[in-house]
């Protein structure tokens, strides 16, 4: 008798992927759900894919985020980059990677809030592959149906277009300095580090009015509003007044002595959409104007000055 | 002035995924390619979607495999299951997790590996996340097009079925059996671990020619008999004389004093294709006959005897 987790290596390869499969609920979309070689997933004309890896240790930790929350992570750095192109997703397959010792609970929870994000966009969990490794690795590849207008490039931003963000950020970031000093509280911006809060509906709505160009706000808004103008070749000017800053990063940042918008122009892995609009009536509501698309030497402007930095996620540094 | 090689933490994530980006080509299916949230990819009115992921000291060593070989198998893993719903792949992305000291040339060449072996299955290299790992980790998603008559599952195999194989079975075992001891020759079996040879055409030609079921043998020609046989409820009967010893297979398994069929039946990491045809006219040119398809409690036999072993991988073991 032991009062020890029950691990994956107890419960084995195949009989991890029997628990988390008892749990799935699968959509119209699918025609062939998971057990075999493949997935069968209904299309249109084309298929949008993408791939997010996550980390422990380095996107992650277990003792900050509870594997419902890293499986919701996990799922919505693809479900969000769907979104972005202005498509809607459909299904999502999942490469884990899990120590011998990890509680077969942890990954069955991983995997139930891989399932819990993927039905707030609408998509299914179809399919995965689980292995042994040092640590634990989320892969999350989405695939989705692209807007019928086509799908919306980082490249289609144009001299003129107003730039407009829904969704949060600087939450995560602010969030993250919070746990980084040992702290649990404003539990709002910790909740917001640990699982991500997406309108996934405002890509395919940014789409249909017409988005000229659009991108998921995960590196940091300095650093996607600078992969759009690099892409289009174009200046974005961003306004940072435009950001009203939100009462708990406001809070923390003046406990913290680190200036709020640092956080909001910089931090990561909130996952808002930011997109050019060609003028401001074809902004969706909720949406907010943060900057303007100019002529110019491609890059990111704020307040007079070209942001050189990064400003951004950098991994390998 | 070092000779150390330029690590990936050198380039930086941007620099790595512009270096790997170089190298690719497109195919007529692509619509989007790298470089954006998602990539787009034509489609018929469904998709096949699958994912694969290999872990260093699980799957493979460096000082076995070159970075080349690692993204070919990596890459195959998820080709050959799309191939194995009668399938044809069409686009892959990857997940990639690379400890901070890889040289960036081997990130490059595993991601040259994988896109040539996308090449030989007509499929094309469109996205992926870099990211930092402990050790090296690649996912392979694959998507392709299902056959015009329906993908083929390992659930359809019927008694009065013959059960024949595609492609070889054992020497990847062999292979590894012999680089455990240190050794590197036999070299014909040593490539068939360190690189798969995987006609992935005869996927859609047994589909084409009525294949009742198919699967891949990745875990071993028993375990994955048996997932057949389970998934159908039936009994499957394989007859290892049909199996002809290979001259490297015979002559290592003499020298290490084991039973050559042992590797045939059990050994993993081949990739070849194993399916249920109604009947032996159906069979495609270069298959072989191994097996029959019965009523009776849904299992694989040998020589009488159920194989009650799991005749495969067993991860987390």
């Amino acid at each position: 008798m032991s009062s020890d987790p029950v691990t994956v290596t107890d419960v084995g390869e195949f009989g991890l992927i029997a628990r988390i499969r008892e749990g799935l609920s699968m959509t119209p979309n699918v025609i062939i759900g998971p057990g075999d070689d493949a997935a069968e997933v209904a299309t249109g004309e084309s298929v949008l894919i993408t791939v997010d890896v996550l980390v422990e240790g380095r996107h992650f930790r277990r003792d900050w985020s509870s594997a419902v929350d890293v499986g919701r992570r996990a799922a919505a750095a693809s479900l969000a980059d769907i979104a972005a192109m202005g498509g809607t997703s459909t299904a999502v397959v999942v490469g884990f990677g899990a120590p011998a010792d990890l509680p077969a609970s942890w990954a069955q929870q991983c995997a139930a809030g891989i399932a819990e994000e993927c039905g707030r966009a609408g998509a299914a969990l179809v399919g995965g592959d689980v292995t042994a490794a040092d640590q634990v690795v989320v892969s999350v590849t989405a695939i989705g149906d692209p807007p019928e207008t086509g799908a919306v490039l980082r490249s289609g931003a144009e001299p003129g277009d107003v730039l407009a963000l829904h969704g949060r950020v600087g939450w995560a970031a602010a969030g993250l300095a919070v746990l980084g000093r040992g702290f649990r509280a404003p539990k709002a911006l910790v909740d917001a580090y640990r699982f991500p809060d997406i309108d996934y509906r405002q890509g395919a709505r940014a789409a249909a009015r017409g988005a000229h160009a659009m991108i998921d706000v995960s590196d940091g808004l300095v650093a996607d509003a600078r992969h759009i103008a690099e892409a289009s070749g174009v200046a974005i000017t961003l306004d940072p007044e435009a950001l009203a800053v939100p009462e708990p990063i406001a809070t923390t940042a003046s406990a913290y002595n680190v200036d709020p918008r640092e956080w909001m122009l910089t931090g990561g892995d909130d996952h808002a959409f930011l997109a050019a609009f060609p003028d401001k009536k074809s902004i969706p509501k909720g949406w907010t104007i943060v900057g303007v698309v100019q002529e110019g030497e491609a890059g990111v402007y704020v307040n007079g000055h070209r942001v050189t930095r990064q400003g951004g996620h950098t991994h390998f540094a």
